[in-house]
């Protein structure tokens, strides 16, 4: 279906933020056949990979390969993750289309999870900007605010820096700035608040809601963030890479919980809910020892229940 | 504390609607530390059982005496559910301080439910209402519509019928209705169109919304349903009585989750969440075979988390 007539786009991060979080690697082919279902019910936007050294994450070694084979699939925009310049320039050889860096908002997550200063990564932005405008001006460079509603080493976040290191990652040359819920600590409240700072200091450059389902607010918090105007969700097909906490607290929001309440609400995703459910088979098939969430796929929908976007599928 | 100084009153509904979806049958005893637990939290209003014979609901057989010992908590408001006149009787001569009585808006379900079409179930709230007004003024009575978003056996359920069907009992000599999720169908849009509605139809005698999580929607509607005015919220302690779908799809709202929500957003629920999750324990402990659900007791709250009802507690 054509992106124009959707309400919202639902980003789904399941190949990179649910794969690199489990033990489990996925082969590449089913990573294909996976990303082949998802872009079939409709999804036309992908993090497909993380570009960093393999022996970290041996998850994400075939990142090049991935992307290779999601560009095949017309309109749909592939996404990969970097941590720095060198990854970024290995995404852009790979040829994404997207490039997202987490920049963290929490000084001690900072330094913990990239070994960086805040500062440091607002400097990285500005090296991947500059590479980026002499070798791939094309290429869209996102850099999300990580631990943006707290953090579970500081514990609260300032809002003013927040706001502050989104306006300063635009100024570095990124084209938008999200807001990441990476601990699940955020409050629907919150969320208004903090968004709409956001939208106040970096206009049309605000990006997605980046949301955890940790403390079940996820879908709250959600509807939360589109009533203050966001139109750019991110989420993981059945809550993949969940929190290590007991069954159903997943990490990510589910996508098809998150699909299903926007168009039973009558915003249109564009994404086939039916579609949806049959590409956890290829996920449930690649990692065969994970658990898969979600709760519309459990409960099925309503009966006589009316898609918004139904009549608007290819 | 003083409910005069809450924003929301969490009423929870486990010791019946959690304990009679379940197999185990608590003993009185238990049930008794379970509702002491309840109220030392900051709970202050409880549906403690249902009056209906023994024969069909063994979990309810010892409804008379839980009321009789919910009654010595100074400040409870005891809540008891009842299908008909006869379980009002028998609920008004226990003591009661509160009675609810579901009125289905599906035809369907009513008549499978309770056996009796909605325009037989109007004339019982009448009953009810001329018994209550000679026996026990002081008595309120809540005649809830269920089946309020949609019904597992007839799919959609006009709002016009939803919105008479409240009119009516409210004419018929209830004190208040409110609107029930039953089947786990609604989303926030229709949350907030139906209680707009209902405010307009029956102004201040519109009463809570009780809300189930089958598709993970709960908390998106409560925070819905607050966003357009509503101030009672039933929930269930553990999500007791879930639905027979899988880990984490509970029936009703977890009572945890939502204090935690409502607490973080800076609305008073006067509940202590820490003496929140102590409850918990009784609670187990009586249905030991039986899965206590809850996100927010699993992960915990959040590092630095300040609760709005912090300070006001007694």
């Amino acid at each position: 279906m054509n992106s124009a007539s959707t309400d919202v786009l639902i980003s789904e991060v399941g190949p990179r933020d649910g794969l690199q979080s489990i033990k489990s690697i996925m082969p590449t082919a089913q990573k294909n056949a996976w990303i082949d279902a998802l872009y079939r019910a409709g999804i036309r936007e992908i993090e497909v990979a993380s570009f960093v050294p393999a022996k970290l994450l041996p998850q994400m070694a075939d990142a090049a390969q991935v992307v290779e084979h999601a560009k095949t699939l017309p309109g749909l925009t592939v996404m990969a993750l970097v941590p720095n310049l060198k990854g970024a320039q290995a995404a852009i050889a790979a040829g994404v289309h997207k490039i997202t860096l987490p920049v963290s908002a929490s000084a001690a997550h900072s330094l913990a999870n990239v070994r960086k200063t805040r500062e440091e990564m607002i400097e990285e932005v500005q090296k991947i900007a500059a590479y980026r405008n002499e070798h791939a001006p094309h290429v869209k460079l996102e850099a999300g605010i990580a631990t943006a509603f707290g953090c579970t080493l500081q514990g609260l976040v300032s809002e003013d820096d927040v706001i502050w290191l989104a306006e300063q990652v635009i100024a570095a040359g990124a084209d938008e700035s999200g807001l990441s819920d990476t601990t699940g600590y955020a409050n629907p409240a919150q969320i208004k608040r903090l968004f709409k700072r956001l939208k106040a200091a970096i206009g049309s450059k605000a990006g997605a809601a980046h949301l955890h389902n940790t403390r079940g607010l996820g879908l709250a918090n959600c509807l939360a963030a589109y009533e203050e105007g966001v139109t750019s969700f991110d989420s993981s097909m059945g809550g993949l890479g969940g929190c290590p906490y007991a069954p159903g607290a997943s990490g990510n929001v589910v996508t098809e919980d998150l699909v299903f309440m926007f168009e039973a609400m009558g915003i249109k995703t564009g994404v086939n809910l039916d579609l949806l459910f049959e590409a956890r088979q290829p996920l449930q098939a690649g990692v065969p020892n994970e658990a898969i969430y979600g709760m519309v796929p459990e409960a099925g929908t309503p009966k006589g229940f009316v898609p918004a976007s139904q009549g608007a599928y290819l």
